[in-house]
Parts: structure tokens; sequence; C-alpha cells
């Protein structure tokens, strides 16, 4: 019978609720405490933690809380809990890592999220083939890193292990950076008042679908453009320095500079993973689709009844129009079956291997 | 019995097609001619026109070619069928209506696309529900334009009349702008090439949903960009001041500046119209989907036997993290059986009333 296993979460809203969930799900002994006292009683009351507090013989202590306060409660896990393996899942790394300075330490920062803030939106399963961020460093003891990664594996994650510096460069580029874009995009949109509505009506899919993340709660983005500030800074910068070529492209009628570009950005954007592996053996089915609701339940039911594996779907929009576009990624093996199939019932799909 | 009604369509391509197709539904005798003879002879094989070349006896005529290529085509238009009023359905305005500068003309631009381009994508539903912006100018005939308008309005379209300049700088905002600086954001992020796979799998769900458009073909690009340059390079002007004034923010570490910004985004980004009236009595039901394919079969279905309309549906993602979330938009009176309904099959949903 193997040793108990034991962990302490500090912070049970909705990621510490959610990994100690999991981790007693693979049958840890799971403590937890919160700044505020009514939430760490709610979890005990509903079975997301064993025990309230810090477990002095805890092996494992997950700091779920907000950014700008995981450097004092890491120090008082590595004084509380003597030989536990402390780290954290905050979104932003190197100022924690270099704050905290132990070699019992490491950073973590899990890409998992929910709509529902805290308690309610726990879930054992959220962290199921999400990729979860470890920043060791030389300091890091191996052994320690080894049971770490193992731990957070045996819940479901996919681990990728980075410096925290380069964590931090590359969230503000694919993260930090174009939420705040968004955000002034939706900003400079709407400071054209005098004909909001207008503007609005002309705001084809592309735009929706470009500044969807600006409707976020902005609460936490002070806290993230705070602790993460050289990293969004520097990206900026990159961002001014990029687009300021673009306007000069534009405005001296730059055609091939401008196609060169664009052209890049395609080809990269088309190679964007998929969420699955063997992308190279997927199709895109593309249905233009008119009605969505209707069409949605079909789709689904067809690819059912021919016994086709959806493996993602997505409602895209074209440049232009509002007209939905339904993406099924499905084997390429089966896309003549199913675009066979769609056309007989009236659709006009198109099918576009993945990587083209 | 009605007098006949004459049309010719210049550019037999997916917009002229689909015109074609739209006004002969309504009963107009439509000629069209494209640059391209095969595809002309294909339109008239295809059944898309009723004959070919430029009709001298037209009541109207719409001009369907590249932006590049409006202007002389218009012109040829206007000489050659003398009592006609000329249209275009290039996506700028300004440069063309000051260089046709004729009292028959009136810039037009419908707001509708199609996975598939030319003949094959031609649909004579296209511009059901579509914008479609009218640019007259002082020296429009009223009479003309308020023909041309029902005639618009007959295939279904939902007419926007904005002075020419007006067209320019607001597409720009919202299409033209956000296009380039997706493409600039994804090109960015490509050129990290080094770690190139790293940073596509820490790309979460708002980097895809804000990049999709940067996938799209690029050869249109270049020249909205050289015909709507003014505008455009204003709109750049306008989004790297703003972006600035972010950085500043940033590395100010000015938390109520950048917190006053994104509250003005979210709230302009919330209130952006739905494809629907009546936004008023609509809940957006937010479901968190880790599996999405079989989800979408049963919510769909579900909703079918509780007699619940989908207005409209959507997948997000959230701000990290592959998970998606389901956006299922319906009736409010509807949203407590929806959400029983969906809680007692182990979903969690969560309604949010829309325009919040």
């Amino acid at each position: 019978m193997p040793a108990e296993r034991r962990a302490s979460i500090v912070g049970t809203g909705l990621i510490g609720a959610s990994v100690a969930l999991a981790l007693r799900e693979q049958g840890w002994t799971v403590s937890g405490t919160d700044a505020d006292g009514v939430r760490t009683r709610e979890a005990l009351a509903a079975g997301v933690i064993d025990a309230v507090g810090l477990d002095p013989d805890a092996d494992l202590v997950v700091v779920a809380v907000p950014v700008s306060s995981v450097v004092d409660a890491a120090r008082d896990a590595l004084v509380g809990c003597p030989k536990a393996t402390v780290t954290d899942v905050g979104s932003v790394k190197a100022p924690i890592v270099t704050a905290v300075n132990d070699s019992r330490f490491v950073g973590g920062h899990p890409m998992a999220g929910s709509e529902h803030d805290g308690l309610k939106g726990a879930d054992a399963n959220l962290f199921q083939g999400a990729t979860w961020v470890l920043t060791p460093t030389e300091m890091t003891e191996t052994a320690r890193y080894a049971a770490l990664r193992a731990t957070i594996s045996s819940i479901g994650a996919d681990v990728v292990e980075l410096p925290p510096e380069r964590h931090d460069a590359l969230v503000a580029l694919v993260s930090h950076v174009p939420h705040l874009t968004a955000a002034t995009l939706m900003g400079i949109a709407a400071s054209s008042a005098e004909e909001h509505a207008t503007l609005l009506r002309l705001a084809a899919g592309g735009f929706r679908d470009m500044t969807r993340i600006a409707a976020g709660h902005p609460a936490i983005w002070p806290d993230i453009c705070a602790e993460n500030r050289d990293a969004i800074v520097a990206g900026l910068d990159a961002l001014l320095a990029a687009l300021a070529d673009v306007r000069l492209a534009v405005a001296d009628s730059d055609r091939p500079e401008l196609l060169r570009r664009l052209e890049l950005a395609r080809a990269a954007r088309i190679n964007l993973p998929a969420r699955v592996a063997q992308a190279d053996e997927l199709v895109e089915v593309r249905i233009p689709v008119p009605d969505r609701a209707g069409v949605l339940a079909e789709v689904t039911t067809l690819a059912g009844e021919l016994d086709v594996n959806i493996v993602d779907l997505e409602i895209a929009h074209s440049v232009e129009g509002d007209r939905g576009v339904l993406i099924v990624t499905i084997d390429a093996q089966a896309a003549d079956r199913v675009c066979d199939a769609l056309t007989s019932r009236g659709y006009r799909p198109a099918a576009v291997p993945i990587g083209r």
C-alpha cells in the first residue's frame, strides 16, 4: 500500500478548489485554507477539502491566490510545511520565482479556466488536457521537480517546462498583449459615438471574434499588467513597431509588402495547432449555415449516423456579413462521406485539409 | 401587370451572381457580363443570368468587379445603359464615388460573403438580413435613389445610408484596421520561431478568436488598403496613439487607468448588438463543455424537446485554456426551464442577460 500523500491548498477559489478535488480523486488527503474564512468553511462543507488549515506534514502545497499575494503565501507555506514542495498557479512567473527564491518552490501556471468563479466552478476534471506550465530553475531540486511533474500529469494536465522569463514573454505575446489590443480596438470603435449604432451594424463577424475577449471581467488585468509589466511593455513595443511598419506600407500603397505580411500571418494562423494531435490526417469541413440552430442539431446527428467522430466544431463568421460558417473537424478519410451526405441534404460543404 | 424590369450585372463572381439570382427571383430580367468570357458563359449555362452582355435598356446596372476596376466599369455602364441607375458593391466608397461623379451612380457595399468564391457560392438568399450600405450624395437623383433602395430591400438586405467618406472611415475601424492588426499580432507570435510549438500551445482560445480573420485569403487586401488608404492610415494612427497610451499605463503600473479603459471596452463589447432585435428579452446561457461534439447534439436536441428556439449559438473560449463554452441565446422566459434541464443532465449552465 502506498504511503499517504498529503497536500494543502492555499486559496479555495476556482483553481484551488479544482486542484483539491483532482488530488483527492488521486487519493491525496487535502487540507485547505483561504484568506476568506467563509470560503474555507464552504469548501469543507462542500467536500472539496478534508480539513481546514495548512498541513505541517504536507508533501505538496499549491498556492492558488491572486498573483499579487502569491509571494507572501508561498513564503508562509515554505515555513509552515517544512518538507513540502510548494508551487503556485499565478499567470506571471519571473517576479514570483525570483522573489520566493527557494529550492523547494517551483512556479506553475495551468492554462485552464471556467465560466464560473470560485467554488461553484470547481471541477476535478478542469485540467484534463490543459497545458500546465512549470518553471523550474537551476536552484530547483531535481527529485522534487520530477515528483511535482508526475503529480500534475496525474490530474490530466500536459506539463510544459519553460524558464520563468520565457513563460512571461510568451504569455505576454499570446494573451496579455492581444487582450489589451482587443480592448483598445473596441474602445476606438466605441468612441466613434456619434454613429455608434451604425458602426456596430457594420461590425461583422471578424470584428466580433476579434473583440470577444474584451468582454471579459477586467478586474484581474491591472494585477496581471503590474506583475508582468516588463514582458507586456516589450510585447506592446514589438506590436507598435510592427503596426508602424504596416501603416507605412499602407500609406505608400506598398502592395508586395502588405501581401508578404498577410501571407506570413495566414500561414502561421493556419498552422496554429488544433486541440488535437495528428493534424495532417484531419480536414475541416466548412458549412455555410444561414440558420444555425436547426443546422447544428442536423449536422451533429448526421455525423453520429455516419459513425464519424467530430474532433472539433466551431462557428466562425465571414470577414464580411453575419452568416455563420460551421467548421467541423473530422478524420480526413471520412470527409467525402460527410460532404456527400451534407450535399444531398442541400448544404454546400467545402472540405479543407488542415495545415494546408 | 407591372412593366418589365431589366438589370445588368457586370462581374459574375460570388456577389454579382448572387445579385443576379436574387433579382431574377423578384421577377427581373437580368443580363450579365464578365471580363472572363468563360465565367460569363458558365453563368448563362447555370441559369444565373438570362442573357450575355450589357443591356442597353437596363433600369439597373450592378457593378460587381474588384475595387480597382469599379470606376472604369461604372463609366462604361453609364455610357452603355443611358437610362440605368448604376451601383457597385466595392468595399471602399469615397474614391469610387468621387471618380465616377455622376447623378445616376450610387455607391453601394453589401456586407455579405461566403466560404465559396465565384459562381459556386452564388445564392439568391445571400443578402437576407445582411447590411447593405448605400452612399448617395447631393448629386444623386432622389427618385433613382428611392427606387434603388427599394430594390435592395426587396432582395432581403437592410439598407444603411452613409456619406461615402463616413462609410470608409467606419469600415476602416471595424474591418480593415482589425484585420491588419490580427495579422500583425499573428506575425509577431510567429516570429518567436525558436519556441513556435510551445508558444502555440500557450495560445488559448482568446488568441485563436482574435487571430482567426488572419487566416483569410490575403489577395484582396492590397487592393482594399490602396483604395481605402487614407481612412486606414487614420484608423491605424488612432490605434497607434491609443496603444501607446496603454503601453504608458502598463509601464507606470497605472491600475486605475488600465481598469478604466478595460471597463469601457467591456461595456462597449457587451453592447455590440446580437444578430437579432429585442436583445433585452434574451439571455445567453453559457455552458462549459469539455467535450463539445457530443454536447452539441445533446444541447440542440434538448432545446427542441423543450420547444425552445435557439436564437443564436456560438462556441467561445475562456481567456485561458482550451475548454469551450457553448453560448446559447434563447428567450429570457425559457432560461430557467433550459438551465434546470441542463443541470439535471450534469451541466453547469449560467444564464446571463444580454446587455448586462
